[in-house]
């Protein structure tokens, strides 16, 4: 039996984006689509706390569009990513800004 | 003080994904670029069940190029979000490929 090592970081972090994908994707039986709905659950609940820090109430409709690029409505999988990127991003510049300024 | 709930499976991937680059990146003391060396010791150890399959030696030299939009000889984090999101979407679609043929 070829010995199977456990998981690196990058590769559990590119399962677990899977996993959540598909848990929220799944709810209305279409596991390759996040509609709108799913979109919601999945801010309120995975990113809630992104999504209460939010004080625009329209934000996750706006964010819905811009993230729909085939605009039928719903992400894909390779829509989904594009958000975990943006928002994945964000956090990595202000960690940068931050040790910046903490060096001055 | 406020209650401060352990991050989601979301949260911890985009900390994930920020120190994994961090680690890679800062090798040579500018933690905001992957150098062509670092992005190879990346490759064979974070994805290293990934490398060892490749048939073809010359094939990290050509996602290095493909990777590198500004041709700067560096990968940023964005571009590193790429790769992750390229082989994510490979992943997923095998993935989907599998549930699919297993329910003929």
């Amino acid at each position: 039996m070829a010995k199977t090592s456990s998981p690196t970081e990058t590769e559990r972090c590119i399962e677990s984006l899977i996993a959540v994908f598909q848990k929220h994707a799944g709810r209305d039986g279409d596991n390759c689509k996040l509609s709108k709905a799913e979109f919601l659950i999945f801010m309120n609940t995975e990113l809630g706390a992104f999504t209460k820090n939010q004080k625009d109430p329209g934000v996750l409709d706006r964010m819905m569009k811009k993230l729909d690029l085939d605009c039928d409505g719903q992400l894909d999988f390779q829509e989904f990513l594009n958000l975990i990127g943006g928002l994945a991003l964000a956090c990595h510049d202000s960690f940068i800004k931050k040790c910046a300024s903490s060096h001055k």
